[in-house]
């Protein structure tokens, strides 16, 4: 794409998930349970096993979109490169997530044994293959392109959680490690965006697959916040 | 399996469903907002949009089963028969969600131009194929079973949506129908099941399927209810 | 379609298949074993083991279509409805060609224990998959086309095998069953395609579909010989 | 697997491959063909052509491998990898041979209007798309292993074509490559699989699709000699 097109466009982009990233903040009830001040580590750990969940497929639906690249021009090999570099890079990445789990003190769980997804992680999960394998080759970047510059709009909240639960990094591998990749994530999938011939129905896509991908995020994170809740109401000794 | 010990298994089902079921209507957003008395006819088009993505799909993954079964025995025969009979029948439901919609005066829809699903309906799409045509052979009958015995459930909110809404038999010809064939229906899955040589490892996956299922039909709900809202506040005129 | 052009459309496949199968069976190594008068009934085993394969799958791939029928027509829904029909009748079809592999007395097969299909079964069972569950929704009517209307080029050949093979209509349930069914099938598949509002481009793709599957086909008839050849060769008691 | 153990596995299978190999060189009509000196670049053109369509499908089915490992231990997590890198360093290959084609002055082709595969290829493509997306997640090594040790096997009939064709190195750049990054590739592989956890059933897996993949890819070698034959006598112009 012509530099300036999608500088501008990237710059769209970013002003309208400040928007969503907002309203998702502003509404969103584990955020509240979060800065009434808890101390329950339990809390993180459901979330981490949500995480463990939807990272262990997030390096498997980024190699299906393979499938889907006509290949027919050297930027199509490009991008097709990129994704199966992205996904390598990615894979694994649910160990992290599993040993900050194991960290906390709560219990200890395997991969081979591991409590079932909650039903929005099922669906964010469902979604991101759906959009993977079928459909725009190029509309996971919209997934990519939020996923790799969000750490600045969840900072403060993951701040009062560490604080809060006494976790040390050593609780936050997973954290830790993608802030840090993070800014190198981000720029270089602004760059394949500019390199990349996109059509105006290629930056639809995109853009849709985006918002989409960051609601049902949302939903995780709400359904994090129901299923602690749930789980206290139901049962004095709760387990993940 | 045997007639008593399925019998059992059934009841036992249908009882975990009642619970399902109240804790969901109980904490729906939707139910909710339909129990201000919301007389906008357009909340009704935007779950028959959502109804007509799902409805369009669920002959074909219903069809997708076939593809899973071992066939090695008559009754693996006879179940493959009944996934594609099944299918043959559900084949073309989706257009009376359409004739619905475009019976509201509220716009004018055709499948070759109909809005983009939700989400959340998306996911619940992808959910049924990806049980439909991976695990195991029978879990999908767990869609089915609580499918086809809900009219129950949901028949005093529909009844609220039918007088606020001042709707007419011939802006529901999808639920006066699927009310209908319904009845029918649930006792032809309760005898197949009975006549299946289930293993506790197929109940199980059942079950599974039964409770996620209904869930993440639930996050369809609730999607339709954010959709409705967020049109609502950004947009004056909103359209489906 | 117009129904001239339908009917010239078809005399046209007709007569490309005529030229296709006769240079096949000119050129097939299996045609030229079986024209040395062999009386092995094995070989005809070894061609019932893959009909066993591939039938098996039929239902199955033929099921699969409906997933890419956009839907969106009367015309679409019927050829939807086409498809599960055609699915449900072949359905159990493999059974009659164990039946026949299990009366010519050398050796008993079941279904859960049968010998892994030859790698040409394997490609024209992936093939079939491939062709039904992506690109033209029409493109499968070129397998059904031929498949249908095949009796007649194989027709003295199995007059070969019968005779030097001393078989008896019960060891040939297969063929008896379809050679009975297939004027009907094949009429019905040619009324199918005069009445639906197939394009330029359906029909290109359903005549290339009709020759690549029929010379698949012919790669397993002559993966048949080799494997008999091989066997013959390394083994001097060999088995199925 | 125990390293003793791994290494007596690795030439029982290399022993198996050179009496597969020699049986099929011996065979093979494309062999007899060269050997006759036939000088004729088409029958090359036709060959690239093949590997054209195989080699642009073998990094897709490749990353494939990844959706069917299960990712519970550190040694799957590094098949994953391998899996990745591998479809990694294959992507784009397809070029070489386009560019090769392309250099042969018998026309000019591209992606976007390249020839159909012949049949065999088109077989072969889905075999290995079939063993790669089902199955045992360990048994495309078996392609991996003879594919990257093979150019010792036909470097002579490789010379015949280089001396009768006159054919420079920018003719050849697939082979050259290839060959070049073939022994660093095949002690890779011996590397992992003596590193990987394989059981009885994973080895036997790998050792069938090691047979059956090779046999697919000669017969690939005997269409590309069938196409060349019967062009030549169908068309005194013939054209790739």
């Amino acid at each position: 794409m012509d530099k300036t097109v999608a500088a501008e466009l990237i710059l769209s982009w970013e002003k309208e998930l400040d928007l969503e990233w907002k309203s998702i903040l502003a509404d969103s009830p584990l955020v509240k349970l979060i800065n009434t001040g808890i101390e329950d580590r339990r809390l993180y750990g459901l979330y981490l096993r949500e995480t463990f969940h939807y990272t262990r497929h997030n390096s498997r639906n980024q190699a299906l979109v393979v499938q889907n690249i006509p290949g027919n021009t050297v930027q199509e090999i490009q991008y097709a490169k990129y994704c199966l570099n992205h996904a390598l890079e990615e894979t694994g990445h649910e160990f992290m997530a599993l040993h900050d789990l194991n960290s906390l003190g709560i219990g200890h769980f395997t991969p081979q044994d591991f409590p079932e997804p909650l039903p929005e992680t099922r669906s964010l999960i469902h979604y991101l293959y759906s959009i993977s394998e079928s459909g725009n080759p190029y509309q996971r970047l919209g997934y990519s392109f939020w996923a790799e510059g969000s750490y600045r709009y969840f900072q403060s909240v993951l701040s009062a959680c560490r604080k809060n639960m006494q976790l040390a990094n050593n609780n936050m591998t997973f954290f830790v490690q993608h802030s840090d990749i993070d800014d190198h994530h981000y720029q270089e999938i602004k760059d394949l965006i500019t390199s990349l011939p996109l059509t105006t129905n290629d930056c639809k896509a995109i853009n849709k697959v985006m918002i989409e991908s960051l609601q049902q995020t949302a939903q995780v994170l709400s359904g994090v916040c129901r299923s602690y809740e749930s789980q206290l109401k139901r049962d004095k000794e709760f387990k993940i």
